[in-house]
């Protein structure tokens, strides 16, 4: 798909392409009287914001680390996220890996419960949880390296190349294990992070790392959806656990592989938004490349957010009001088994000297299967979706994530054992 | 000071040295009972964590903007910052400068009370201001950059080197102008130095940034202090409103430069903490390092935060309870006129592939005159503090706060008028 196919479908309805930007600009003042200092209309019930600084009870909030799955799938997204990832160092046997996994199990059956790590001699950080999860992934490669490769599901590999979009850089991508590290408060995650992964480091090399926000706890009642730097809201059209379907789109059955079972897989693309060429472009436009409204995130043609959106309806001048080359019109399963739960976080990190911004999107999906689910929506995308103008994926990696533990067990024995 | 002065202080006290590492971890699930999970003991007064997240309590609330002194100075520290560095492009003069302040001031007026920036077209993202501050500074070279260097207030220079301790780096340090934003949601934080950058890019160039944090509402009840990356207490000795001499200490009577009266200055030490080394110590000796204890905050010599320190008291061995070279020892004032207001943010950014951490504190304090008020305590740390160990400053700058604005007018209208 040239720039050139992009623009005209932009240009298409011509009275979106004028306006000055002022008459957006305009509209500002009366869009957001709507709430924000206005929205101080509190009720008895909403909670006095003094008395929720002099509280503890978002940093008490605890999240189970023990059950059949893992935490931090289909947990309620935390405000604060690191994604860290490792090799395993040359010439490790499977006996080394299970101690990296015994550790982290160990650990981070602690911290989210608000105690300390075992070797942590600064157990006051771990005193607030604020809801943390930690969930541990396994990259494509790990069980091959310990012989153990023919225990790897098939999906277990990269992502295809997708070469009309991608930009991946080596530095964002791949590795052998994943630590997932979600809380409502950052040094949560700082310290957690921390102490996961400089107790294990022997064993593995750290490769990457990648930090993400949401919007605090008590700036956005709407919960699972959130706005991403471009404003949109993000994560209306997600599996809801209302679904009949969800646990078959989500977990394995271990129909991959037994040891899978109640496992999932995380695909996690780090996606460049480029704010300044953003910038130029008018509300309507904007509108039109997602199919849906920047205010209520409702569908064009609803007026809620989460109203179906009809692909079918048509405008005055005969083309879908949602426009075919839309994201949620490419983006949209065509069958119900391509359903991925997205759990993205926003990044925003130290810009190049003479940048103003170095920000985009930690895309997160979690599916059965990514070759099934995942696969088809992106390839789609990469075919033709007008959001590719203003987004680059520069990084990709896709891990197994085993399924939870018991007291005593470890994250990963069903991979590991017998 | 040689590191063999800071071993053997550590060492004079033979009784921390010894004990295992694991002494220490097995202390830790003691003192985390104190609270954590089990301090969720609510009251009826404690906010409910659901309530919380299900209302915009924490994102309505506002900070002024306009009035004799900028916000974000002795505002309660909101949990995210960014601080913003620009320098001046070639050419340019004083009605450009002026043009630059009047956008910044129309825009941080629009956004901190909950309202989008005049030339944004998403003001969705502004909604929620939670307690948004934008504060402006003016770095050494600005005024003379434009022919005023006349009305620059002798103390408004880089800081001397300090060659035992300094290891800065150009792209954390100096610039012409300013701008420290902050708020208690990290999205706010993010737009808003996006829009107040972007809107004046043809008149300056972005030289740095840098982003911090701290805990989020609802964690730490304790407000203006808080837990930096070590887990010390990190706010403690801090002037109080309360002190006769508040004003006097923090705000410029205009006897530097008239225009300064009600302004400030700010001081900005990007300081790395070597995690690595730091995990190696001992509990007994981080505390000797810093002087106080790590759970409580209190001085080595006192039971609660903020207990008054004794530097004359002595142990059996007939040291100092309190290390002369500690770091508190050290930073103490030795006249009143020394004392400086600490706004200090985390920073836990991306670390280099093969490294675990890149983190440190960004060290921000507020204070009428830099070289009578910091200069002397930094002088002081750079020839000995056992915290030097573990810290290195690889930034630096020093900014004019000026002060601030009513309707109408604009920040810096005091120093570039008449
Ligand atoms: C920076 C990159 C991206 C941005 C800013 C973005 C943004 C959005 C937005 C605003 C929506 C509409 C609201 C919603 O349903 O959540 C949406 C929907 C969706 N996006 Fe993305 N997205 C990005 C990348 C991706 C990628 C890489 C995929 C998968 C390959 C994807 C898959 C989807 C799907 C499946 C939907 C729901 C479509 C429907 O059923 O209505 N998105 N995205
Ligand atoms: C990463 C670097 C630093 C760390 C981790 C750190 C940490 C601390 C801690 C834990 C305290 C005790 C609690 C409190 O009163 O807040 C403290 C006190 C203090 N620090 Fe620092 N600090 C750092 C750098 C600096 C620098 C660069 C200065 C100034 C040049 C400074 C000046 C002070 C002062 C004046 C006190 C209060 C001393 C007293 O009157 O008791 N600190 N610092």
């Amino acid at each position: 798909m040239g720039d050139s196919n992009r623009r005209s479908a932009l240009n298409r309805r011509s009275f979106l392409v004028g306006g000055a930007a002022l008459t957006g600009g305009a509209a500002v003042a009366g869009g957001a009287a709507g709430w924000g200092v206005g929205g101080r209309t509190a009720t008895a019930r909403t909670p006095d914001r003094d008395a929720i600084a002099n509280s503890r009870a978002v940093g008490a909030a605890t999240e189970p680390f023990h059950g059949d799955r893992q935490s931090g799938i289909t947990t309620a997204p935390q405000a604060h996220a690191a994604y860290v990832a490792f090799d395993l160092r040359d010439g490790l046997r499977r006996t080394d890996l299970i101690g990296v996994l015994r550790a982290w199990t160990q650990d981070a059956a602690r911290l989210t419960q608000g105690r300390g790590g075992l070797a942590d001699l600064q157990h006051e950080l771990a005193e607030g949880p604020s809801r943390l999860t930690v969930t541990i992934g396994f990259g494509p490669e790990l069980l091959g390296k310990i012989g153990l490769g023919d225990r790897t599901p098939e999906w277990l590999q990269p992502l295809p190349d997708f070469p009309q979009i991608d930009r991946l850089e080596d530095r964002w991508s791949g590795g052998d294990l994943l630590l997932q590290v979600c809380a409502d408060d950052p040094l949560t995650v700082a310290h957690s992070a921390r102490i996961l992964s400089s107790g294990v480091r022997d064993a593995v090399l750290q490769r990457w790392a990648q930090r993400g926000f949401r919007r605090a706890v008590g700036t956005d009642p709407s919960g699972q959806t959130q706005r991403n730097l471009f404003g949109q809201i993000d994560g209306t059209a997600n599996p809801s656990p209302a679904d009949a379907d969800y646990d078959q789109l989500l977990y394995s059955d271990g129909a991959d592989r037994r040891w899978m079972r109640g496992g999932t897989s995380l695909v996690l693309r780090r996606i460049r938004m480029t704010m300044d060429t953003w910038e130029e472009i008018e509300r309507s436009s904007r509108e039109l490349t997602i199919g849906r409204k920047l205010d209520s995130g409702a569908p064009l043609t609803g007026t809620t957010e989460h109203d179906p959106a009809d692909f079918e309806a048509i405008d005055q001048t005969g083309l879908t009001v949602i426009p075919t080359e839309s994201h949620i019109a490419r983006a949209r399963p065509r069958v119900r088994a391509e359903t991925i739960l997205r759990r993205p976080y926003n990044y925003d990190d130290i810009p190049d000297p003479g940048q103003i911004s170095n920000s985009g999107l930690l895309f997160a999906s979690y599916q059965a299967d990514p070759v099934r689910q995942f696969v088809p929506i992106q390839q789609r995308l990469a075919e033709q979706d007008m959001l590719n103008t203003w987004t680059v994926p520069i990084g990709s990696a896709v891990f197994a994530i085993p399924p939870g533990c018991h007291e005593g067990g470890y994250v990963g024995e069903s991979a590991l054992e017998g």
